[in-house]
């Protein structure tokens, strides 16, 4: 049993703890109710007027108890490792919820062994996959027991504080100053090296490697081509100028503990004017300078859900995308189920159009057109579309598999059903190819008007160009090997008959690697479109590669291997990104 | 001293209290982290990491201690008398703020003296007014020394437990039942008694006394005249029919622990569509069906300060108006400070324009175009404008006055400056005359053209009428029996010279009650704008009485006595409020 004393350790070391996991410094003003809520998290309560013991609520007599050093290890691990899809208050998403009441009522050993084991439905083998030792395990299990720690604020006062203009706009090229062939140029994320590689598209040279954020999750272009934004999983943001002799960071600003998403304003008349990123925590979005990464307004996602409308006290920023048909970004709230339409056209004066759309939105992108923006509400099985020109939604279709995760989905004109988009899922093989051409087949725009089977379950990406005849699909969270390792690939031309086949790529085994077991995951097209380029993702110590295929004879084309290429994941091409070309 | 289990009970008998003082049962789900936020407020905590006592954070050896029972009273005392305004958390607005961090500093003996005599700045005199007994204020001066309830949030759910359609639409009259004429009824909350009348403006009969919430803070019409929406202090909403023989309540709402506004759509085509209200806690507003209150949308205020930019968990909900030039509703947020326009026309795809304003906005109104909107940031000692039309900020104007009280302003054409909308002050006599014609005196629009000078400070309500050559300025809030009982008159027509006299018409001396020292509160007009009734606002328990002026010759024309007529305030002419006539 923990004593009155340690328990109160426990609490005030649990804030500390969430300090180093997020890297923020003290934040919270005092007269904040939610700094005392938070710190008291951990305060030991009663279950009895009267009674004299203090006890952890709920805690049974032998659950095992924590050091506040193990709490501090805990709260960084489970940061890193479990906050993405279970949320960093612990109330699921993707992932299931990790509330006290869930844990204590499953246990310990229940805890330690699903952790060590994982399931099928998704949850990684933290234990038998080594990611985790059994020691670290035993520690999560109990870490689940405890309260999790509420992370402070992060307001305008506390992003200023992290807002570095290293090179001012004054100080800037005016011209381009190198022959770099931006617009085929890929920025690389190296996941667990906290790098971006920006990589020629014809030459495959490394142009630089640029120090980011941890776990960059996306990369994103500036209207006008020159500027590169990347935001780690850590909230991390830098801007980097692709017009410098080497590019490099011009600017770098923290918007929060924990976020996914930014964009840059694409709005004729408005290129280059704004940033935008989306946060996990605090939930919250900020929109920026598109020149400095300047904060310049906050606001905050808290809310009501949009069916139950009970109050979220944590809406997480899933996806942005930034209109073509008007000055707006589109903004996803994860756990209210609402997509924001921001009109970034007077900030002072901001319109947001907050539409009901279904929870749990994650990713998603635009149709052919992009009038229309087609995303997952993942943990629902649903695509939610909305008319971004109207500002409405227009669609919300069951996908029929499991946990749809189209990241921009993929759009081709079907031999039989005319324009297209199609996501893949996590949770099974299906691939739903969704109709979007409300003007010429009416009838089947907005629902599934196919269902494709590829290698298995636990995809993430799913690509194709409007040159190519080809749809590509991973497969990188499965747990077989042979299917972790490959891509299938579809032959659009021959979509129209009842159960389409796919080719396999084995493009782990074209990477030649001699150690580890990599994964392969995200096809993204040159700016050609004849060559696609899939990341071998390997262990932080062990070899990775990218390799290239030829998209019109689906051979190998190159393996790029260099010892910076740190765990490649997601790859951006500057043509494509900016011009949403998907 | 206090034990740690004493302090334990605290905080479990605090979350009880709430829900007494709130009349809220258990409403919060185990997994809201601001449930626990919120009952863990009481735990004491320690001061540094190893120290074994516990103890109430801040609190010094000499500090009383608090029973559960106490503390029960003291959260309903603290509700009904102090959170207007110094908030539900004691954050402040029109008041200081109460926290703990200054509660502490300042201590017991400050606490009790302060609540005892009040302050020149606005504070009232609870003890030496007898309002509070000395055992009393000792209470109140213990329990600002701990940490406030965090009451419960109260979402759709929770609404719909509240929501009584006592006659469906279907049963009520579908022509006017009654010899009332409707447009000159007056709407008269009787504060203490928990009710309204409905008092006829031609024969002063009272047609109904009707049920309602606590101290209804505002009456508002539907745009068609027939239905009337009153809300308590306690967040209920009675939904009155005028149509039927005795006008009486056909629906109920409760919309949260603590309200103020109500409003009903009144744009051309949405008239009697729907109503709004605002709360303070939870700090939101809901959209409902303007037959039947039912609840359809509740959206949240929690956000961001519009100048800070930090995150503000109660951000309450001030006036709201309904526009006249587009399907609008306009809702003031005082904490942050912002303007919200909320787009009724499509609630699924909600649009609201977030206007960055002033802190601490209060009450307002439509200058005499019903295009623009002036609301008081009271605490800042200014103004706003909002260009309704256009939905932008067109203005913002120190009142040079301490804390502006306008209720809804008063319009008037003044005989130099043209058409102008004034304000009074509850913090000294003036009255700030500001310019509301930018076509015709461009120079003038949104300044102050003029200061007036009035009987004294704590002002609450300014008036006159389209028909009408007088200005009407209460003082109930004075410390002064004299002017707390008087009204003062400017002649309108006489404005064009230096400093105006005004006449002063002896309200209370007028009503000629025995007992008691009643203040004279809000003139409101009749319809067709040649009378003026004023509130004679007594003790509970003793006489209190409706004024009647001549407005054309100022002098006495009825005193309304009846021994229903407990506690009258505010009062609304059918007529003139529905048709924003101020």
């Amino acid at each position: 049993m923990t004593t009155p004393a340690s328990a109160r350790v426990l609490g005030l070391a649990a804030a500390a703890a969430f300090s180093i996991a997020a890297g923020i410094g003290p934040a919270q003003s005092q007269d904040d109710p939610h700094a005392s809520g938070g710190s008291a998290a951990y305060v030991p309560s009663m279950t009895t007027l009267g009674q004299l013991e203090l006890e952890i609520p709920g805690r049974k007599p032998d659950d095992p108890v924590i050091t506040p050093e193990e709490f501090a290890t805990a709260s960084k691990v489970y940061f890193e490792r479990c906050a993405g899809c279970h949320g960093v208050l612990r109330k699921g998403a993707t992932g299931k919820p990790l509330t006290t009441d869930i844990t204590r009522d499953v246990g310990y050993e229940y805890l330690r062994d699903f952790i060590t084991y994982g399931s099928p439905a998704g949850m990684p083998n933290w234990g038998t996959s080594g990611e985790l030792t059994e020691a670290e395990v035993d520690l999560m299990a109990r870490y689940l027991l405890i309260e999790p720690p509420a992370p402070p604020e992060f307001g305008m006062a506390e992003m200023l504080e992290t807002w570095e203009l290293i090179v001012p706009v004054a100080d800037r090229p005016t011209e381009k100053m190198n022959d770099i062939d931006i617009d085929n140029l890929f920025s690389v994320t190296l996941r667990d090296s906290g790098q971006v590689a920006l990589i020629d598209g014809a030459t495959y040279e490394i142009h630089a490697i640029i120090e980011t954020g941890y776990a960059v999750h996306i990369s994103r272009i500036s209207a006008s081509g020159r500027y590169l934004f990347v935001i780690g999983r850590d909230a991390l943001i830098n801007m980097i100028d692709l017009w410098m002799e080497t590019p490099a960071t011009v600017a770098k600003l923290k918007v929060g503990a924990e976020a996914r998403s930014i964009e840059t304003s694409k709005m004729h008349g408005w290129e280059d004017k704004y940033a935008v990123a989306g946060s996990y925590w605090p939930p919250q979005y900020v929109i920026m300078d598109g020149a400095t990464l300047e904060p310049l307004k906050i606001v905050s996602t808290r809310g009501m859900v949009y069916d139950t409308q009970e109050f979220h006290p944590e809406p997480r920023v899933a996806a942005i995308v930034a209109s073509h048909y008007r000055p707006e970004f589109i903004i996803n709230v994860k756990e209210t189920g609402k997509i924001l339409l921001v009109d970034y056209s007077d900030i002072r004066n901001l319109r947001v159009t907050e539409i009901e759309a279904e929870r749990f939105l994650h990713d998603g992108g635009f149709d052919s057109t992009k009038r229309y923006f087609l995303v997952a509400a993942n943990a629902r099985g649903k695509v939610a579309v909305v008319d971004t020109e109207i500002g409405e939604l227009v669609g919300l279709i069951e996908t029929g598999g499991g946990t749809p995760h189209p990241g921009r989905g993929a759009n081709f004109v079907h031999p039989v059903h005319g324009p297209v988009w199609a996501t893949s899922h996590l949770g099974d093989e299906t691939v739903a190819v969704i109709g979007t051409d409300p003007d010429g087949h009416p009838d089947e725009a907005w629902t599934v008007v196919q269902q494709l089977y590829a290698l298995g379950g636990g995809s993430l990406f799913i690509k194709t160009h409007p040159t190519s005849n080809h749809l590509y699909v991973d497969a990188p969270l499965n747990t077989d090997p042979e299917i972790t390792g490959s891509i299938a690939v579809f032959t659009i031309s021959e979509l129209g008959v009842e159960e389409p086949e796919y080719q396999v790529l084995p493009i782990v085994e074209w990477a030649d690697i001699a150690d580890g077991q990599p994964r392969v995951v995200q096809g993204e097209f040159n700016m050609a479109g004849d060559e696609i380029w899939f990341s071998v993702w390997n262990a932080k110590d062990l070899e990775s590669a990218i390799v290239v295929v030829d998209d019109r004879t689906l051979e190998l084309k190159a393996v790029i291997k260099d010892p910076r290429l740190v765990t490649p994941t997601g790859k951006f091409n500057v043509f494509n990104t900016r011009n949403d070309v998907y």
